[in-house]
């Protein structure tokens, strides 16, 4: 665990778990007993790079959840947080700043410093021979660049590999939409998805390590009948909510719900229809309304899903349960569905209210309700596993 | 002010404001100069059943601010809460057991006290001629018996006066409902809605005082790293959002979503439409999935419309510029939107995020974003101002 969180974060970034269900059949969190080397003889050479923000230090966790092997690892931040020391894996580190020349003999690099990082320093360590993953939007819509839910589109990153001496970029898609897509994609596989209108309860996180902060001191403020401090948001989140922070668009979307449309349309909600020929569902019809709630790190989300053909409620359950990265919590006599804090720091994202859509024909429609870690498969777990397959 | 309610309420119940704007255009909140009578000479004798609950207090505050006439007032509640005293408007009052010869020369009643105690005492006061306007379920689906939100479908409940010496049941719709159809009638009284697809955002209030206390004590102690206490809900709510709590259904819908869409067909979304001889749009498709966010008191509701007819967007923000009781908050520039906070303790609802739906063709499909003061128009205000329609 890289004991750099907990001197950073408010106290509820890593504990706002309290009473929370352990997911069925969930896989992450290994045992206790299991032991790794501290660093390995072989493997890729690693960079994280925006290492000190809630991204990054997922990164770090993700990596060692899953004894992701590597002979080396370079933790890259900015000149601010540069010469912090982090321990990671009992190993001492110093954060280094990023550079022109920080991708020398990287062979992976998990990118998530914001855009404009990527944009810069991203086709640099291309250049170099550099495998990036990035999580931010820079590159996700850029023709030629895989934008990859290894559950979803595997196929995409086809004949990118580590040691064949060639660098590529491969964008990590919004949270929204791989949170989204887990479960709509195994339905598409077998019933075509032809319209989804999605609304989310976005957790603070997707704002950053700050955005978590405000809502916890803030939450404090209103509780002590003081004056909410409102430094990342513009207006009170504690005991609140409000439409996505991100810019609003000529059309009246803002830019996070551009995204679940563009980019659920970019890789086609599915894989499988590559082999009927079909390489993009760019006909998928989406709609999305994204809303920031007073949670800390799991998005949660409501989709309404109208398909070409019919689907059973039944047959959708079970496609469902048969679905990588995706556990069922439906129980619908104990009213026990997911909730955003059950799989918080969680790898699976949780399905259920899954019911036949009372305002559709026929089993024509259906309506879900997913919800993800944010920062773990909306983000760092996703590139992780995109990096896995690069091996 | 009914002082009541801060001997009784969290710190949060009336407070949560901090912050907030005030909505432009709003007509809540008379100014401090306005005098009047404590005791009214004319008007009709009115009752309070569940006076001591969130609603029943905001029943009271509402007959305040309306400035609505009374002669006299009977505050009613179940045995445990008799015999506490209630100041109103200078007035004390003794809160008196509800029993079977509570409505003798009781003109109007306001019931607020669950649906259970309104199938008991409801058509007994009827019996006595008294007009009962009442917020539970009991009686909403039920032939005869108008449903009614006055700036919807006022029409519905036509012939029913004070003063005829007849009595009569009118139901208050849902919360969830009310609020949703605020926005949705009058775009639909323009181009017919035929298929609606929400997802709310509801607050604590819906489950009533406690569940406000509850979620107010959950975050103190979630904040201080204590277990939270859950007695009115099963899970923790602070932090968190869950599927709404009422019963699930066998069709996988809870009871919350299914009003949504049994109302809304009931009083067929529209009055107007009775002017084509189309008694109700019974036909309306409805789907709805109810959340409950750790929010005070105010419900917010992601709706998507489909229409038999193109609807411009600029169309629809006329139209909803001149709606009654509803304000438009919709500032792409500066990501100004409705809020729960900022409609929070207001009388009108707000709707913002008024965009062509990009999913759908041309103009055949809207999303729009609706926050409404639950205990308010959710509740006490829609009762008061039906009660209003009957003098």
């Amino acid at each position: 665990m890289a004991t750099f969180t907990h001197h950073h974060h408010g106290a509820l970034l890593k504990t706002p778990l309290s009473g929370r269900a352990r997911i069925p059949g969930s896989k992450s969190s290994p045992g206790p007993f299991r032991v790794r080397m501290s660093l390995q003889e072989t493997g890729p050479s690693l960079a994280v790079v925006g290492v000190t923000g809630a991204v990054g230090q997922e990164f770090l966790s993700v990596i060692q959840d899953r004894d992701f092997p590597f002979r080396s690892i370079k933790m890259l931040a900015s000149k601010r947080s540069a010469g912090q020391s982090l321990n990671f894996l009992g190993q001492n580190y110093v954060v280094e700043e990023l550079t022109r020349d920080s991708f020398d003999d990287v062979d992976i690099a998990l990118f998530s410093a914001g855009g404009s990082i990527s944009k810069e320093f991203g086709p640099l360590a291309v250049e170099r021979g550099t495998i990036v993953v990035d999580n931010s939007s820079a590159f996700r819509m850029q023709e030629g660049v895989p934008l990859v839910v290894p559950e979803v589109n595997p196929e995409a990153m086809e004949g990118i590999k580590v040691g064949r001496g060639k660098g590529a970029l491969i964008a990590n898609p919004n949270c929204s939409t791989i949170i989204c897509l887990m479960a709509a994609t195994p339905l598409h596989r077998h019933s075509k998805v032809v319209r989804m209108v999605v609304s989310t309860y976005q957790a603070a996180s997707g704002a950053g390590a700050a955005a978590m902060r405000e809502l916890e001191q803030q939450t404090h403020e209103v509780l002590e009948g003081k004056p909410p401090t409102c430094k990342i948001f513009q207006r009170q989140y504690a005991f609140n909510l409000f439409s996505h922070n991100s810019a609003v668009l000529p059309n009246g979307y803002n830019e996070e719900e551009m995204k679940l449309v563009k980019e659920t349309r970019k890789y086609g909600l599915v894989s499988l229809v590559v082999f009927l020929s079909v390489r993009n569902d760019t006909d998928v019809k989406v709609t999305a309304t994204c809303i920031r709630v007073p949670v800390m790190r799991a998005h949660a989300e409501s989709i309404n899903l109208q398909f070409e053909n019919p689907l059973h409620e039944d047959t959708a359950r079970d496609i469902l349960k048969k679905a990588p990265g995706l556990v069922i919590i439906d129980d619908r006599t104990s009213n026990n569905f997911p909730t955003p804090l059950e799989v918080s720091n969680q790898d699976d994202v949780a399905v259920g209210r899954i019911r036949r859509d009372v305002s559709q024909e026929g089993n024509y429609g259906l309506d879900i309700f997913v919800c993800g870690d944010q920062i773990r498969k909306g983000a760092a777990l996703n590139a992780v596993q995109i990096a896995e397959m690069l091996l």
